[in-house]
């Protein structure tokens, strides 16, 4: 059995204090002998382009795969196995049992051991991976879709061991029935509900990716991952690894399969009506995530879909720290974050320690301060990265011609020059400004850089506004800049109703939207944004089942 | 606030141990001062026939009440106020702000006091409810519906407690990003899915009913309790306890109301559809409950519904003291519990000490039992109780009818004379044999003292179509009698891989299917007979859900 005990224990005591903490090195250069690791990934991520996908699954009928880099504009040429669906549960059911009577720690060390390898062998190539699909920049491929997904993965498996370890494998138990004594020896199982699929995105995997995975298979399921078919290849090569884990260890590979589909030919639903399938973990649209939610029965349904996040300037100690935390934040990425603010609600006046400020000076002050952040291609390149995908463009067209006509353009997006990768699909934000009446407009989630500035009567109507929306159309996020205490406790309040995990006043070098493993819980299942929760025990608990016998205790026993 | 913190830690500890443990007396005579209350139960109760509940209600918009005792097949003459539902949840989502912002241990002593007030001023009125509605012996109106009942009610309570306490209240967190070092104070909410409906059956409300509610009441949601329409006082009971003290302690009473439908016009799609309906608990029929399963959402469905319980009956160190057994708890309130078991798979031959003894010969011995256990009306009484609902006869004919064509009546079922309530409505156990070729009529629960004994092949033949048909019919409970410890071994697996809760070869004077709260876990959710477990914390944790709120640590904090 491999030894990460002491690696779990102290993600443990993170996630009871909920204090910081990562076994992983925040950044890149941080990485042991990062000069090394960093061109061997670079090599093995170049090495595989262009391939066969080297993948032993079973029921394969053919090869697909047509990922597109948005820093390239080109196909990576890589094809993957595409398997059966039948086959694919057939063959997860198969491989359960064995998995399923191993004990706890034989599986959470197993599962550690997996991230372990991920992060020692193919942090990397993973990280290339992530650039060439999802589109983020080198920093955040290895900070929020390496170490933090990988921290959020051993999150899962302390929630999945308490809520195991809550059940005695076993008891005695004695109590006299009129003229007898029965003594009973009691046996309790787990038992898992059975193949789990797993839905990932394409913008952002392996964040929500792994956490679900590990949440099912550390409770005894088996799991398929179905990948977006634009971003396949960081799941692939997790498919591998845990593949290669299990076999070497003695269990089934078939526990870990990749079930591919085309943007063409989608196979999501099939999946989900499998009557195989027993657990659907989704990341992706509102609309495909809503279907999930209403239909997965009697599968259970684990869903983080997407945020109309929002953002509440009523004032600001430091109004400029503010509006750059703000700024920095809505580019990040290009605002391809299920975190990203993307509603600024301003009251007319926003209140600072050098008075009022009126709305369009500040409003102005967002506009130029995402004006310079992204004028610099070097630091564009860094912040926005690229657009994941094609039709964000046409998105960003179609609000820009909406709010010519019932707004107005604050800052025009543009495609900003990459200087590493000429032919980058990019985009720096647009930021229109628009009155309460275009909540249609804005009221949902527009994926990509749009931001929009809403006019609001005063502070307490950009509150009401801001959670609103938030309640009625999914927020995961919520930002506050006030100075009025009275004011934030009823913001907290309010957002808290409205179910998104609110910051407040934070200016300074950390992401406004930046999620910590082991601290921030994401989505909180009380609006439209998704129903499950990184992590919770209502996240892991629900896998599995619990069984008992019980018998008259034996002489011998 | 309320000290119950010295039981709860103890039933803590039972949680964990799973020994047997209750912080009340089992049986009635060792009530304190049960000369004293038994009786004053009894005129409590028959104060409330014929009259109007006196019970506060929201909404009232008319007066309904249809119970008819089993006992005496009399109407009982009480009427409830009936309250208009969009009145009712309003008034439960008012409730919830300032109980939900209560803090964990006032909301835990205080529901712990609601339970201790129905056990100290209650227990013995509702005994006679629990009679006079389900038709339950006195024995059973006190052990299973009322000290079991509450027991299951602390139980949640101790799962709610875990769940809770699973989420720091608050955190300290600092990281350095780039140049600057990042502090943050965190704070984490517990936030209450809403309103709660729960709905109870005819036969068993308490022992489903005050789990369910204080599931939900304990994480902060309020309740409307919908009880069927042959079951409602002791509902109304419980109701007007929790409103009483809620209402004492500076709670808004409609946390807790009654919602009265009529058998004519029910509500219960009415209650599941409602927008403001968050979670439902219900107990009753299978075909409804899965209903609830699939059309609930977007509330949680918990469900227990029927079943399909079945024994294999392979060998017997002691034949004779497993039949005794066996008929026991067939006959115990006339098999109207979820938990009787209705199937037993015979194989040709039975394996004991004595030599192989033949099927038909065991079939008999099980008949014979019964008939010796029903013959005396005085111990007829106390066993088999009365029939709660008048249908239940006429499936007894029907399944009469169809076993003499294509099977044997082993035992003909009639009534028997109740000596304390000559008009009670009664029924002796139907037995009868089937071939496999049957299982149409028995592959299913058919609800009341009907059993079925079934011809099997030989004993992995019986132990295979008693888990197919746990499995696909949903069974609750099942039960083996084996000498072979390979066998019985294959059967805790079978049993588990059913989602079936197994006791294996028990005899004594402890009923087969006594659940003890505590110790064993009711419906594994593997099965169609329901979804929920009494109690893990799967049955607590997603009735919550985790807001947060961070912000730069303050000087001052």
């Amino acid at each position: 059995m491999f030894d990460h005990a002491k690696t779990f224990e102290r993600a443990q005591a993170a996630c009871a204090s909920r204090e910081c903490w990562s076994p992983f090195p925040e950044m890149p250069k941080l990485y042991p002998d990062a000069d090394i690791a960093a061109p061997a990934g670079l090599a093995a991520f170049e090495a595989l382009l262009g391939q066969p996908f080297a993948l032993d699954l079973p029921g394969v009928t053919g090869w697909v795969g047509e990922e597109i880099s948005p820093y390239t504009q080109a196909p990576l040429g890589i094809t993957y196995p595409q398997a059966d669906p039948d086959t694919l549960f057939a063959a997860a059911k198969a491989a359960i049992p064995s998995w399923a009577a191993a004990d706890i720690d034989t599986r959470l060390m197993l599962l550690m051991e997996g991230l372990d390898r991920l992060y020692r062998d193919h942090l990397f190539t993973l990280v290339n991976a992530v650039m060439h699909t999802a589109g983020q920049s080198y920093n955040m491929a290895y900070a929020g879709s390496g170490v933090n997904a990988l921290d959020r993965g051993i999150e899962a498996l302390v929630y999945a061991e308490q809520a195991m370890r809550a059940v005695a494998p076993s008891a005695r138990w004695a109590r006299r029935f009129g003229p007898s004594e029965i003594a009973l020896e009691k046996t309790y199982r787990l038992i898992p509900r059975g193949v789990a699929v797993c839905f990932t995105c394409a913008s952002f995997a392996t964040w929500n990716a792994w956490p679900s995975m590990l949440a099912s298979l550390a409770t005894g399921n088996a799991v398929i991952l179905k990948p977006h078919p634009a971003s396949v290849l960081p799941m692939a090569l997790t498919v591998r690894v845990f593949r290669a884990l299990l076999a070497e260890q003695g269990f089934d590979p078939n526990l870990v399969t990749l079930c591919l589909d085309t943007v063409a030919a989608p196979l999501g639903k099939v999946l989900i009506k499998h009557p195989a399938c027993a657990i659907v973990d989704f990341t992706g649209s509102a609309r495909f995530g809503h279907w999930v939610e209403a239909n997965a029965h009697p599968a259970l349904a684990f869903t983080e879909t997407s945020g109309c996040n929002t953002v509440v300037l009523a004032g600001a100690e430091d109004l400029d720290a503010a509006i750059r935390a703000l700024a920095t934040t809505m580019c990040m990425f290009s605002a391809q974050m299920c975190t990203s603010p993307q509603n600024v609600y301003l009251p007319p006046v926003i209140d600072t320690p050098a008075g009022p400020v009126p709305r369009d000076v500040v409003a102005q002050k967002l506009a130029d301060a995402i004006a310079a952040l992204t004028q610099d291609p070097r630091k564009a390149s860094m912040i926005l990265a690229t657009v994941q995908a094609e039709p964000t463009l046409g998105l960003i067209g179609w609000v820009r011609e909406q709010a010519q006509s019932r707004g107005r353009v604050l800052l025009d997006s543009r495609a900003y020059p990459h200087l590493d990768f000429p032919k980058a699909r990019t985009a720096t934000p647009l930021l229109v400004q628009l009155g309460k009446d275009a909540r249609d407009l804005y009221a949902e989630e527009r994926f990509g850089p749009i931001g929009f500035v809403i006019d609001c009567d005063s502070a307490e109507d950009a509150l009401a506004q801001a959670t609103t929306d938030a309640r009625n159309n999914g927020g995961i996020t919520g930002f506050l800049y006030a100075r009025d205490e009275a004011f934030i406790t009823r913001a907290e309040d309010a957002y808290a109703q409205a179910g998104a995990q609110l910051t407040i006043n934070l200016t300074g070098a950390m992401p406004l939207n930046f999620a910590a493993a082991y601290s921030d819980y994401h989505v909180t299942g009380l609006n439209g944004a998704g129903n499950a929760t990184l992590t919770t025990l209502g996240f892991v608990a629900p896998r599995f089942a619990v069984t008992q016998s019980r018998r008259p205790v034996r002489n011998d026993a």
